[in-house]
């Protein structure tokens, strides 16, 4: 029988009914507009609704028992959205909200990367009779695979992969191997026990000469018997902090032979007679990687926006601590320090997802270029998918744990999914590009930008403030106003970039290289960087606010925007702060009255911000919380996962009468 | 067959060889003296050396078979200890390090509260006859226990519990209920299935007037058959994030009588006519909080130097991107941007253990103030060990991700053991005083020795720079030293605590309660609390390094510890800079000196990273991890572990054969 009421808990009914706008006029700003907002909740319906209880129950079971939860899941999955596609006539990857597709599969996908990037990568690599035998076969699922770059002691420098692809002129054959234990394929998702396939990058000879980076489709399992293929080592990594059902793998190559036509010949080709034609775009591979971050900004930013939804929710159903002895304990969202915690969370979240709408938009101008020949902005377009990666996953790791802390004890059930979230998101910092080192990167594109606007030459538009910036060294005039406070963030920016330069140049002066010139100075280049991604948001969220917009909005809705973006604008000020005193001595009262904007920002936030997270609209079985549900009957829920759990299942476990109990009367 | 070479990682080996110091001496300064690493080293080789390798596989089990692992564990580990203290005449918790019982119980202690809260909290609060009966019956584990405060709803605010034990004249019992769903007891260590009794705080009731909260004695299972005893609802509150074996359960009591007798009456007393006797000192309660805070201390500073040491390790191990184009990929300890990441932790580390020293002889000066009567200093004492469970468990818990960070990927895997070591820290920032409530009881006790130096009376030594500081509202003259550097930051508390005083006292002038000016001044209070905090450790710090010390240190070591010292203080000013730059304005030469300054601390401490880390002496089980043992055979590690994966027990999984198969031979 459950415990669970029928009706919404009156703190958060209270909310919703005292809020200045209504969720459903967000969340369709949000989801950027009706029909999109439509959609998602269609799939939802179809794909979330119905599912089995059985992989919400993960937590509690082996990392095997996830495994074959997840296995069984995904393939009620797939029937479900390939009926979908029929019946629908839904197509193409940017209709499904990743939302959906996490809610489905809270542990994770072992066939993730099959769906979402081998098929594409075989499309892009491969000739078109490539992809018509592989990629369909794939599409199929006759054929199941891996993308299996990364090797036990090689990640970040391609260049070092160990794992060689040698041409025999003899048999018309490639010949892999993995030669050494640190050349073993790690990490790469499905690759355990789900792939029959995988895409091998290696480094391919032909008699013995090294011709650089190639990829090839190499069979691991049989296509019958599933068994590991002769001179095929392969197998899960183990337990990982997250994903527990995404089946990473390992994978040993020992003369394992495929035919030359499995190479992935698109862009480079070797022919029958060992002629190697080197690929004439490398450009190609490189914007792969751009999409990708991009996706990851968006995804991340949803799952900052999970989390808030989650702490959000419980701090108007707990009560704790009265503000004032002798009266009742408050909704927590009342202490202001609570407020610190959640609010700029929920502000966070929105400033990105502004950023990756706007990045997108770039994105598919630079596509367009790219068809056309036009390459110049490519690498502006790189440093900035690079930095709002960054940006995005660090802040929502930590944003995510400030969250989960937010929900006190319960935050750390593992029923209160802010952990799991957590733990996803923690990998997000280290893939598809290590943070550290993506920082290094767009500071080099700064050092370069900056040599430009020294050399006097126009600067790529989302950079161009740096030229504005250095003219003008400090405001002249500080009104305090959202303008001012972006433009400060720019000067600091450009002064970081600026000194950061001198001291690269001073040490290539002292006679470094220029490699260890840009080592010892790395720690301002990942600075300078850091800040330049903070200014692109910062704009990009104080344009949506202020400039024009497509769509009608309520001045009420208008009103919450502006709350939020005041919030994010004086958070980021304050962190910068060190930053911000050193191009403008702002006074201390300047000071002061950004602290009383901060406590006031917060305040005004306060009654909308339930029905923000409302306008979120995640579907529960997305936030998969027992804190977080829309109806906020958070006691009920905690109590009844607690009453599922196995450890219940009999009044005593076996071990207490095998062990516990003889000990206890053992008179120790 | 096992992969491992018997030898040291040579990359690893070649940095003990060219270090500035030995390990050893670190180690026995580390540790307190020669005799005290002795016994820590004594006690990890009977305890660590010859324990199953089964709980070393936690990761991969489920919620229930971790939980049998456990006790099984913990049953060993018991008898060890028993035979140790009867063989070594061994006594006393000072002498167990927390970390060999971590080493020993990787996945946590089901009764860890049992021995080290409930006996001495029976010892405390009961009477000597209360001890004899219940206290010696825990010792020998005929009697196991919980300690059971926490609510489902209730938490901090502890009048707010609602479990009640209401007295009956007639049969001279208490009866004791948890009349809601929210006074469900919820989270204790060890109530799920593993204790037969709990200590109980409930509100007293006598003829339905309550009288406060008291502790009782409350058998819940069966001393024979270890069944739920009636009206005792129990069990394991399901997954967390961490602390897997820990068996954190819920209690629910209907209409549970226990005698009156098993009220714990040292302090306060019913009698058998009902009549009610108050506690005349209440505050020993609170002192035993404070006890606990200290070992937070201590435990956590632990926990950051292990997972700094598994870090170092590793990264002195693995080899990724080359500096110089051409040239070989370099050790990643290497990379600036990777020292920024390491070293600070590791003195962040040494300086919290420093100031765990510092604060227990505090501690134990006060317990002998107590004695005599004298209570004078306990607030200083309570609100030094708030701060410092505080900055050393947030410092940690950002550290430790910070750590797991630097490792890439492979500090993803479970096997890397930093990622347990999160989530157990993780926990900390929470239990025994939620952190931001911690800081707003430190930030209270600012105000009021800040209004108690304003009219000129003397203050307490830990915040007498408050009153200099006041006077001297900048420094006169900036030399960049050590000395410098605190006060600066002590000028800086100085400053935020006045501004925090006047803006509660305006809101105070201006109408609002106490206890609404506080809430509304929240933000500022937590601020000015980390700031003394971070005067405190940095004071700490400073001392020991140029401080008389009382043990002879040869000049190497003193350098070294100087170079830590000095990344420290950099480290620190560079961190709250925007709070600097208010009360002194540094020139921006100035600020870039300290740059440069942090920049060559980082390459001071580089020769000495790993023998630092092998200095703070963890034994291979306790780091628990293939990154970071001892002979740096990482992937060699990773490997094995690999293999292990129960996954990997057969070439084919069986849901392969049951449903992916079937499904890719549909055709979708």
């Amino acid at each position: 029988m459950s415990l669970l009421p029928k009706t919404v808990n009156p703190d958060l009914q209270k909310e919703r009914d005292n809020a200045s706008i209504k969720a459903e006029e967000f969340a369709v700003w949000w989801h950027g507009g009706k029909d999109r907002l439509k959609i998602k909740r269609d799939l939802e319906l179809h794909i979330l609704d119905d599912l089995d209880e059985d992989i919400y129950r993960f937590p509690n079971l082996s990392h095997e028992e996830i495994y074959n939860a997840a296995i069984k899941d995904f393939i009620k999955l797939a029937k479900k959205i390939q009926e979908l596609k029929v019946e629908r006539n839904y197509d193409g990857t940017d209709i499904w909200p990743s939302s959906v597709l996490w809610g489905a599969m809270p542990a994770g996908n072992p066939l993730a990367v099959h769906c979402g990037m081998v098929i594409e990568c075989i499309r892009i690599q491969g000739t078109d009779e490539q992809f018509e035998k592989f990629g369909k076969a794939c599409q199929s699922f006759s054929m199941t695979s891996a993308y299996a770059q990364t090797e036990l002691g090689h990640g970040t420098f391609i260049r070092g992969l160990e794992t060689r692809a040698d041409f025999d002129h003899h048999t018309d054959e490639f010949v892999l191997n993995t030669p050494t234990i640190s050349s073993y394929k790690w990490w790469p998702g499905g690759m355990g026990q789900s792939a029959n396939h995988c895409i091998v990058p290696a480094n391919l000879y032909i008699d013995n000469v090294c011709k650089g980076l190639a990829m090839f489709v190499v069979p691991i399992r049989d296509m019958e018997t599933h068994a590991p293929l002769p001179g095929v080592d392969v197998g899960d990594i183990g337990k990982r902090m997250g994903f527990a059902g995404v089946n990473n793998g390992y994978l040993g190559l020992k003369n394992v032979r495929i035919p030359r036509t499995n190479m992935l010949m698109r862009h480079s080709q070797v022919h029958r007679d060992g002629t190697f034609v080197q690929s004439p775009v490398s450009v190609l591979t490189y914007f792969t990687m751009v999409y990708i971050r991009c996706l990851i900004v968006r995804n991340v930013a949803t799952q900052l926006s999970m989390a808030a939804t989650i702490a959000t929710r419980y701090s108007a159903v707990r009560r704790q601590s009265p503000i004032n002895p002798n009266e009742p304990e408050v909704q927590i969202i009342d202490h202001l320090t609570q407020q610190k915690k959640l609010f700029p969370e929920m502000a966070n979240s929105i400033a990105y997802k502004l950023a990756f709408t706007k990045l997108y938009q770039l994105y598919e101008t630079t596509s367009q270029d790219i068809k056309h020949g036009e390459f110049s902005r490519l690498p502006e377009m790189h440093s900035l998918s690079c930095i709002l990666k960054v940006l995005c996953t660090s802040t929502t790791m930590a944003g995510v744990d400030i969250l989960r802390l937010a929900c006190g004890g319960h935050g750390y059930l593992s029923s209160s999914n802010i952990g799991n979230i957590y733990l996803d998101v923690g990998a997000s910092c280290t893939y598809e590009g290590e943070n550290t080192v993506l920082l290094l990167q767009v500071g080099r594109f700064l050092m370069k930008s900056y040599r430009s606007a020294l050399a006097g030459k126009k600067l790529a538009p989302t950079v161009a403030y740096l030229q504005n910036a250095v003219k003008e060294k400090s405001l002249c005039h500080w009104t305090g106003s959202w303008e001012d406070l972006l433009k400060i963030l720019q000067i600091a920016t450009a002064h970081k970039t600026h000194i950061t330069y001198e001291n690269l140049m001073a040490r290539l002066k002292a006679g470094q290289t220029e490699a260890e010139a840009a080592n010892n100075t790395g720690i301002e280049l990942t600075q300078a960087a850091e800040l330049h991604g903070i200014c692109f948001v910062a704009a990009t969220f104080l344009e949506e606010v202020t400039g024009p917009h497509s769509k009608p909005r309520s001045p009420a809705l208008n009103k919450v925007l502006g709350n939020l973006l005041e919030l994010f604008m004086i958070s980021t000020v304050l962190k910068y702060m060190h930053e911000v005193l050193r191009v403008h001595k702002l006074s201390e009262a300047e000071i002061r009255s950004l602290q009383t904007r901060l406590e006031d920002s917060l305040k005004a936030v306060r009654p909308d911000a339930v029905v923000i997270c409302d306008g979120f609209d995640h579907h529960d079985r997305n936030l998969f919380s027992t804190l977080g549900s829309y109806d906020g009957n958070v006691y009920e829920r905690i109590f009844e996962e607690a009453k599922r759990c196995p450890l219940n299942k009999q009044p005593v476990p076996e071990v207490i009468h095998t062990h516990l109990k003889p000990f206890m009367k053992s008179n120790l």
